[in-house]
């Protein structure tokens, strides 16, 4: 079974009906599963939690276009979320059963699709990206719909797909392909917010640190205690339980120790499973050996 | 989504076509999955696999009974692994959203119904045991089928359920509930196997240990490696990572390290989440926040 996540976040978080029949478009497409929908009026922005396969999705994708770009004019739109298009950004995840690139190539698929058939310019990004310059959302978005015209002129902001100009009412829209984000925070023994700083600078990428992570250092001001507070964007290659140990050490220059550790909202399985393997030096072990997993097929 | 796992063992190992009845009686009950069928001709005795909520699996063992009681005589009956009747042992096993709590109820609701409409006499045994003594499985089924009629004849050997003297052809049945077993090695840098031998001793509790644990000491003798061989019997009360720190001690002690652990077939998911939760210190985590589980409610 090839279980694929699709997170596309949709510029409406004020009208309900309109909302309603976004869900509507997507529930109705046969395979697909809509787990969740997140609406919030000041960002003026929804976000749709749905799973399926490759197939399913790009209908499902397919049919919640049409009806965003019937309902959403861009040249109205306010909200405090930057945004692109009335569909802005649609990621694909691969959850089970199923590789990056096979999202990627899900990404790749239904990015002319789209295009083709409502007429919108679609750049791809993260692990679709054609060229680096397209892999962060922050670069494409930058601008947002309102500059979208005159930074498309440019050669360099050719979309991968469809015209060259924005969609008059709908913008454009950012497909691709990511890891799941994983929300991991390590809580230290003490209230030196300086501490978890310097640790948070040494484990992220942008500084130095970790290949796949981003890390800031808080004050947890009712605790007073400090956190080292992270996202981990690709679990497979920077392993949650590494970045334990890393952070774990990097405290200990400090006289510091490691009061706890939390993550915060989905992981996959296999994160946790692959710490399991880390601590328990465990060969040989296969996700078909979790027995909740033999109940799934 | 409750599920529970049953394997009920039966006397017969060597005709196909009895087996194969036998698989169709449980296949052919509504709410059921049969997972795996094992059979062993020297043994003469097939293991059956399946899950389902307690409702369906109660109407799969009287399935089972059904067809079993009429197919399988005790007296003509020949096999390497002892057993006390046609359908041997049933245990409930709690897989998901269950407690073992709802296991020994399902026991004790399945324990009187094939009493009453097979006439088989029925003994509770692990955690659903009425009394100590008959917690351990082996000592109910001392002195097998043959030996039975007299067992029975004391007060002490009285059963659960159902007359007190054997049904002439099917015997007696043992019904219960237990924890997941999970089959759990840890493999030595080295090739002592006193030393082995020594941490089995320190770790199981027949011999002073840990509660939950069976435990040998072997030789892998094609990579000459020590290994600790054990079973746990009650992951959620003696977990995995207790026993991996455990051993990791214990080897130390003798100047020997551990070179990796394994886990031999399957395992819950909870265990490995565990593992996780005491390695990294986790705190508050939920097993609602594994994304799997989320796919399959």
């Amino acid at each position: 079974m090839a279980v694929i996540e699709s997170i596309p976040n949709v510029s409406e978080g004020r009208r309900a009906d309109v909302i309603q029949r976004l869900a509507d478009a997507i529930r109705g497409t046969k395979g697909v599963e809509l787990l969740d929908v997140s609406s919030d009026a000041s960002h003026n922005r929804s976000v749709f939690t749905l799973v399926g396969d490759a197939a399913s999705l790009k209908a499902a994708t397919m049919a919640l276009f049409e009806q965003a770009v019937a309902a959403i004019d861009l040249r109205t739109h306010q909200g405090e979320h930057p945004r692109l298009g009335a569909v802005d950004v649609v990621p694909f995840v691969p959850i089970e059963g199923v590789t990056i690139e096979e999202c990627v190539a899900l990404a790749r698929d239904v990015g002319p699709a789209v295009a083709a058939r409502f007429g919108v310019p679609v750049f791809l990004y993260e692990e679709a990206a054609a060229n680096p310059s397209r892999r962060n959302l922050e670069d494409i978005r930058r601008g947002e719909f309102e500059g979208l015209a005159a930074k498309m002129a440019a050669a360099e902001w050719r979309p991968d797909f469809g015209p060259s100009v924005p969609h008059p009412t709908a913008g454009a829209t950012v497909i691709g392909a990511r890891m799941p984000l994983i929300a991991y925070n390590i809580n230290l023994a003490t209230d030196r917010v300086d501490v978890a700083k310097k640790i948070a600078s040494a484990v992220r990428h942008s500084s130095g640190g970790l290949r796949f992570v981003k890390a800031m250092g808080v004050l947890l001001d009712d605790r007073h205690i400090a956190q080292v507070s992270m996202n981990l964007t690709n679990f497979e290659k920077t392993p949650i339980p590494r970045v334990f140990e890393f952070v774990k050490r990097e405290a200990a220059r400090y006289g510091v120790t490691v009061l706890e550790s939390e993550v915060v909202g989905l992981v996959p399985q296999a994160a946790l499973v692959a710490a399991a393997e880390y601590f328990l030096q465990l060969e040989g072990f296969s996700a078909a050996q979790v027995l909740e997993n033999t109940l799934r097929d």
